[in-house]
């Protein structure tokens, strides 16, 4: 932890070197000088209720809370806490028997954490790279996000299918299974990536389309749990969706 | 501020001392003894996200926590900046003068704070007294969520129409609109209260009829703005739904 936290700090120090010039939020609305921690705290809660709509890149001034956060104790209670919520209500139904009781999980910042490649570029301040993060992909190396490993073991001890239906596209397949292994999942019923039809989709419709194709073949979706709206809201939608934080980056 | 805050101090002592045996939620999940505000602040990010799904009151050991962020700064910075995306989205969109661009706007909790109220009743630990509730409503004297009433003179000046979509009954419509015009609010389109009618129906349900009826007379709803879920989701929805923070009930 020692050496991560070296390495995350360096991180900060050079990007407040190369730091855009601080864009000033919403210049009319009452805001005290210096009170960053605030506003992106209150900004972070913008994001998770879709309040923020589209963004590419964190608020400059915002690096430092994001770092802290994702690093810190706060993103693994709140993912512990929705992770708490899922499993009372994944209680609650009754699972048949028949197989077709699902619950659909995203994969990128829901099973996966990939806080190790956003440390080593600029936890959201950084415009996407695609090319850097499939390298990332090859490695197969990103660790579970506690919380929705333990869930994922409870709701396969409950009896539910479990679905992974990730934006990242079919030739990715191999590397996907091999860090989710690594992760420490198993025993998935279906594994969902984007097939060559998909690309250009946007989320929504995309993992749209495959709720709709489960439920066409039976499935009932009961919970659905992303890092993203966009994992989540579409037709058909599952019976509870659940909204796991993500401060790093947006998908539409 | 003084006597207020010495009657959110005498509230919690007398809240405290008939306070519930602490429920511990998700016992399985990882949690420090003690880090109530840890807790607390995931526990209100979940309702944020409606990740909590239907809740009756707050955790008992949020109590505190819970009437420090609404007397604080948090309450006041996270409305504002929700305001302030509003204000983002509200500028993009072309006004035709035909007079039929509307933004919905939630009256409790959304254009009114009823903090005052609140403090008085266990700020959410306690039951929802409709009695106790609709004396209050004659008061009219709820004060205006600043950051919602900035909103409404901008959003009035870019020529929207304003229609106001509240829970509260027909029979509160006098109380209502002299609680508006107290709290500085003005020239309105539309009020809409329940009926008879539309008594016994869900939120979700009653809000969505309007949002159809609005529709079918040919008025645009680009924006809609709420402090619950159930101001914004069902169909038809605003193009755009803005959720306010409140940290206080639950409505379905």
């Amino acid at each position: 932890m020692g050496t991560l936290n070296s390495l995350i700090f360096i991180i900060l120090l050079i990007s407040s070197a190369s730091a855009q010039t601080l864009i000033q939020m919403f210049p009319n609305r009452p805001q005290r000088n210096g009170d960053d921690e605030l506003f992106c705290d209150s900004w972070r809660l913008s994001v998770e209720t879709n309040n923020a709509g589209m963004w590419n890149t964190i608020p400059a001034k915002c690096l430092k809370f994001v770092v802290e956060y994702v690093n810190g104790d706060r993103y693994a209670s709140d993912s512990a806490v929705v992770a708490g919520y899922s499993l009372d209500f994944a209680r609650t139904v009754p699972i048949t028997g028949d197989g077709k009781d699902v619950w659909v999980f995203d994969i990128d910042e829901t099973l996966l954490s990939n806080i190790p490649y956003y440390a080593a570029h600029g936890y959201g301040s950084e415009a996407f790279n695609e090319t850097a993060f499939d390298e990332w992909v090859v490695e197969a190396r990103a660790p579970a996000l506690p919380a929705s490993l333990q869930l994922y073991e409870e709701l396969r001890g409950l009896g539910y299918q479990l679905v992974l239906l990730t934006g990242r596209a079919e030739f990715q397949r191999n590397a996907t299974v091999d860090n989710l292994l690594f992760a420490g999942y198993h025993s998935w019923k279906r594994l969902y990536l984007r097939e060559d039809s998909d690309i250009g989709k946007t989320a929504v419709a995309y993992k749209s389309e495959k709720r709709a194709e489960l439920e066409a073949q039976g499935y009932r979706i009961h919970g659905s749990s992303g890092d993203q709206w966009s994992d989540l809201i579409g037709s058909p939608m599952a019976s509870r969706s659940f909204k796991l934080p993500n401060p790093l980056y947006f998908i539409a």
